[in-house]
């Protein structure tokens, strides 16, 4: 199955064809290649480091059942979620053979050609199950038991890998109502691995997500605070954030649709907010509530420093015939185009020019990088960019996000990388692709003679490593 | 004129400067060059092969009057379309001398420096007329006399041209009036080209298409069914597509401003359907009825199996002066910002997850390739992507679209190249140039250790020829 | 502080990392190295050429103080403009100290890697002022120094420079209501340079100006016509462009926030102009006047032969609490999505066909680069493309412009470069930044065998000289 040297990816992998730009990436890759993994964003169980005995199942719930870019694709051709086991809201029959399931993901391996996830998972494969061969239908089942005897080995647990994968640091994202039970288990057990909470309070920000109601319920529950009005449901939020701040989180994260900020007075958002509770809120209603409680967010970032993330422009569940069989997060979230210039404006006015804020922006509307986002973060001392997300956490995503905003927003108003993954034993590989596409895109640079050797060190280890230390506050 | 060797241009040309990628990207071309062609979309005349004496006529008939990509560029710099020959519409006075309108255009042919249309020329006149000469002032005429001589030869007729080009199959684009008579000829003819019908129902769908009445009243006559209301409408478009299917049609196309859908019901769709036949249709109504009309043709396809491709987002005859002394197609259609996450979502969750529903997408805004297009590519089972349109099919034109829409899309929801053509003779070019871009693309995922040479090879032969064949059921 | 070789920057700069298309991009750039440089666009004072004696003051007060790509840089990471000497509207007290300034942006010269300020900063202080360090905290006041002893000697003046940077021409922007009294000065001087100005109404057009009342009292003055009316408002435009194009002027400048363009009747536009009088214009009002002065500024050109440039996109102060402290051009105009098919549809089709016109568009929204600007101009014979504008004036902004604009556009209907700056003495600079860009991309077509050397050379001269000084009629 495997050789002596599990090795047998290029060394050079994912530079530039050209020979001496690949030299010079690959020294500048050797000298950032130990620094420590620096995650400040991601969705990571926190359960998979609370239980000292966590399994990660069979090879396929660990690599392809939780992860929507690999079934998305395998739908997108006509395979059904069914026969690849991703579960049904309705507890409807799918398939429960896992060898069945990883064959008919490894006969259609080639659909993965020359994408993130196919690089992501070779990667893994060779450098976590020391697996060199290209997954194919011949040999699906080798690599399958492969993997599953190394699963069953007890070193083959989510701490161990923390300190084999070099990681400084891991933040996970966790809702404002989450009791954060996980990472009080993490903290009080005697493993030392630093595992932080992030503040994600969407689904009691947005007035129509389901479930809003019992959400404020259990919001009340958490907070001690009992939500009534408007006043309430702010003081319930400082009360969550002021927890989760004691218990180590340095950021806050907020999905919206689109950038939209507006600054309502306390009896217009109570307003709204009456009306939500009685259940007859209108759209207009929750774009204007979310668009006013983002402003509120900032506002309790200058106080208590924790750094906003936001994260713009995503149409969630666009196929609703499969929403409604197999619920969220089944691949079919998809872009929208964003305008960061006028709707972020009230925000940015409010709070953009204050030094103890931090905001970090991330968007999947790549034409507002150059146009929008680093002019913004080449201006306003609170905003910092985040790196390329979702569809865009890939080479060419990175090669675009290097060249359309670093020349306008500098090295030092983006925040690094982060994964963003839920896949857990991915993280060494997608910030291995992150490093040795900065490096290669800075050896362009020095060969251009745009900057020298020192700088060229220079930045390549701040995207490594010291930007996202720094922009999260870690 | 022509020297012993005509193949003078370089037989590396269009591929990256880098040597070891041009050497790699020459291999992976030379196993593709001899596939045959594909041809499932474009504009030839089936007039072309109906009659077996069909002449092309002048150099200037062949290669400039018919071409506005040519002749818009003359435009641009000040040159009058009356001095290039284009036919007014009120039957005015324009150049005759085809020897001086091709004097014109050689004059000026350094315009074309590194575009498109100059490649395209060049490579044809190289290839197909073996001149390997820059056209020029000093050389126009003689060039004239070659191509013309040429042309008067007998084994220089488009069913020879056919298999010299190594087509496999071509399809036209028909009105759905049409009744298809020189599509008939060529079947029953003794020719064995395979010649294919496409159901193109624009000027009866769009409500604001001038002449809509008489339009109406022909479909009432070609399909034998009296279009009085909305349900013999349907029934009438229903019967056309069975006589194009009968005919050997694969595909329906069509073309709209914007990818809006929305479903109506019959009683809407009716009541719009009597303003307009009445004269009294509002451009609110024909978006509509265009966006419930695209829905219709949907569902007709998941009946049927006619492949649906949907060209989106030309501002048609930009230039209200030139349109009315010259018509339409006189190089003034521009191109507008596009969205498809919301516009077409309802006929996707209508039919996006059908698998007997295919449908091909194509856009003028290159934005929407990597934020919507390949995300919608990448998960529902119905969508791929057509190649770059229009503008767009240019070496950067692919090279953006391949660095945008396959990390996402993957490959295998994209549907190889079409030519789009009505110049008949530049066929083989441009499937050459898609065919090389394919290759130099995928040559530097190879160099840089993304994919592996198995990989390649199958990529390259799919983008050249499975793709197209398979996403047009050919 | 300096060496004897005072070149020390890398000759093959800015160039491609390929061999190959370095050398060949090389040699292009020597063919275009001494042609006299044509700015028909730009900000420079035309009091430097007026006072024979100018003084540029201290280093911080020629290259900080007035720079805003170099303190919003500074200022997007905490550093106040107070301490940067940036004058506040108030007169409050700000850092005087040059010194301090120099150094404190000297310890921050890092934030500048990879951006076009840093290497204009780089390349202006090494082949201006002969040094060849990189600037640091630890060199900062030798540097300072440097600069500051420079600036005193007598040859370091802006006529003086003016030839030793070998420029050909310099065109100023103006107010409508400025006297060019500089101007005068110049002409009437025994100084041969070429200095024209650029009549720029937007503060009279645009009814939000602030101060709009006072610009129409002055522009009553400066044209001896007073305007009380439409009527009058248009007859002191036409007196005012009649100076300025007697005072050498060959072009007009105008600013707007979108293209929007649309004809009012005589009746509506001294409406609104009364309403702006009486101070009760609405926004509305104010969007539909700029929109008929635009195309009534563009009959004019038909009647004048102006050149109408258009820059279009950018909010202009958006940050409300910076702008009150600061005033305009502080570092915080931020652009915005822009379209112009639809946008500028009615001033290209009263104008776009008249070979009396020249219009030449700016924009700050590159995804209207391939998808709008290109067409148009690829098709109007009115339409030029400008250069890369401001944020986009840049290596990568560049390589976007040539690869996505003139597949589409041609070459020869882009208008070569203009350095649109203030900083004159970075002019040079910005020229062979421009022409490096420009020979690598044409080595790069030349190599992959889209274009011959004869070509080659004919692309990089035009784009260097010759289209400049065509399309500004110079």
């Amino acid at each position: 199955m495997t050789s002596a040297n599990t090795r047998s990816l290029p060394s050079n992998r994912y530079f530039s064809p050209l020979p001496a730009q690949r030299e010079l990436a690959s020294e500048l890759h050797q000298t950032i290649v130990d620094l420590p993994l620096v995650c400040p964003h991601g969705h990571v169980d926190p359960r998979l480091f609370a239980d000292p005995d966590y399994n990660f199942g069979s090879p396929t719930e660990l690599l392809l059942i939780p992860d929507h870019y690999v079934f998305r694709m395998l739908y997108s051709q006509g395979i059904s979620l069914e026969s690849l086991g991703i579960p049904r809201t309705d507890g409807g029959q799918t398939e429960t053979d896992h060898r069945r399931i990883w064959q008919t993901f490894s006969e259609h391996f080639y659909l993965f050609q020359g994408t993130p996830t196919g690089i992501w998972l070779a990667d893994e494969l060779n450098s976590v199950f020391g697996i060199n061969e290209k997954i194919s239908a011949r040999n699906a089942q080798a690599i399958y038991d492969h993997i599953d005897q190394q699963l069953q080995a007890p070193e083959f647990n989510p701490r161990q890998l923390f300190h084999q994968f070099n990681i400084e640091v891991l933040c996970t994202t966790d809702s404002a109502i989450d009791t954060l039970e996980h990472h009080r288990a993490i903290q009080e057990s005697d493993w030392q691995g630093r595992i932080l909470p992030t503040f994600r309070p969407d689904t009691v920000l947005n007035l129509k997500t389901s479930g809003w109601k019992n959400n404020i319920s259990a919001l009340s529950e958490v907070s001690g605070i009992e939500v009534v009005d408007y006043r309430t449901f702010v003081q319930a939020l400082e009360q969550r954030r002021t927890f989760f701040k004691s218990m180590g989180a340095t950021a806050t994260d907020h999905g919206a649709y689109t950038a939209y900020t507006e600054m309502l007075n306390s009896v217009e958002a109570d307003a709204i907010f009456q009306r939500a509770l009685q259940g007859v809120v209108t759209d207009d209603d929750a774009t204007r509530f979310t668009g006013h409680m983002l402003m509120e967010m900032a506002r309790m970032s200058t106080e208590d420093g924790l750094v906003m993330q936001l994260h713009i422009g995503s149409f969630r569940n666009h196929n609703t015939a499969l929403f409604d069989q197999f619920g969220a997060d089944a691949g079919a979230d998809i872009p929208i185009a964003t305008d960061f210039t006028r709707d972020l404006r009230a925000l940015l006015n409010a709070y953009g020019n204050d030094s103890r804020f931090a905001l970090i922006l991330f968007c999947l509307d790549e034409t507002a990088y150059a146009r929008e986002l680093a002019p913004l973060a080449g201006h306003y001392p609170a905003v910092k960019l985040g790196p390329p997300w979702w569809f865009h956490d890939s080479i060419n995503g990175m090669r675009r996000f290097f060249d359309q905003v670093m020349e306008t927003a500098g090295i030092y108003n983006t925040a690094g990388f982060n994964d963003d993954t839920r896949a857990y034993p991915s993280i060494p590989i997608r910030h291995d692709v992150w490093r040795r596409a900065s490096a290669d895109w800075v050896a362009g640079l020095q060969l251009s003679g745009l900057i020298d050797e020192e700088d060229a060190r220079m930045i390549v280890r701040a995207l490594a490593y010291d930007l996202a230390k720094q922009s999260y506050r870690l």
